[in-house]
């Protein structure tokens, strides 16, 4: 095994994104054994002012599947936010790990020190690349990740952090 | 700059647990301003069944700072869970940043491919160095960083993505 930023990206995304679409399966199961319109717990929100269960999903997405070209001096595809239900929440989640998947170990050589310039609102983000993965790219993407778990938690969903963690391994 | 074993493990988590405790300043300035007993803030859970905000930021600590000794193959230093209030969750902060920030680069090297064993209740896990970081450590330190700023949210406090990613330095 040797650390490298694909191994710290690609990998470590489809990891924590694969446990993300085992934590979805069990809250259409639970919506499903509780006669809960599935479209309830896809619009939750933790507070008024946070984003609902499917923005929390495609963000995740997002962050880690445009992280990735970034590093890769590519541009990001864009994808479509029409998701309408667990099941397209989870192939955009499949989709999105295929894109990342398709990048080849060469394309990483130098994504430590690339100068990565991030569109943010009005403002411009500048980071060399190790520090846009570490201290931008995975943070929020934990933080998505870990708010969708948060709203099906908060809504009853029975899970614990071994979803999150290990997702359908159980480990 | 270089990908490392020590820079995705120290590094990131001195970090992230810094923005934590910039996001526990709020939350504590939060409830002087709007009179609430700073305990019922530190006692809030997303579900009954779930830990408390107090519970989270220790678990926070606790998962990096012993992540990063086990990386080194020594033996992870404990911490009483003795914290009342948010100034001493900040100081238990601070102190897992110190204790991380003592292991020298030298101390890492081969942490890739070390075997780790990890006591899990009545389990003991097994991995490798790098995927005890990525697949394990990692991810749970940011589901107890995120959990303890989702919890704060939840509760009125105001936050936006900005404090969980970039702290006080707020880019």
């Amino acid at each position: 095994m040797k650390i490298s930023m694909q191994a710290m990206s690609v990998e470590l995304f489809a990891y924590s994104l694969g446990n993300l679409s085992h934590v979805l399966e069990k809250g259409a199961a639970s919506a499903a054994a509780r006669k809960i319109e599935p479209a309830v717990l896809l619009a939750s929100r933790l507070a008024p002012d946070m984003l609902p269960l499917t923005r929390q999903v495609q963000i995740a997405c997002d962050i880690s599947k445009n992280c990735v070209p970034r590093l890769a001096a590519k541009e990001p595809r864009k994808f479509e936010d029409n998701e309408k239900s667990f099941e397209e929440l989870r192939a955009r989640i499949a989709r999105a790990v295929d894109y990342m998947q398709s990048f080849q170990a060469s394309d990483f050589e130098g994504a430590e020190d690339r100068d990565i310039k991030l569109p943010a609102g009005e403002r411009t983000l500048e980071f060399k690349g190790l520090d846009f993965l570490r201290h931008w790219a995975i943070p929020n993407v934990y933080f998505h990740i870990t708010t969708a778990y948060d709203i099906l938690r908060h809504n009853g969903v029975e899970l614990g952090k071994r979803d999150f963690i290990a997702g359908s391994r159980g480990a």
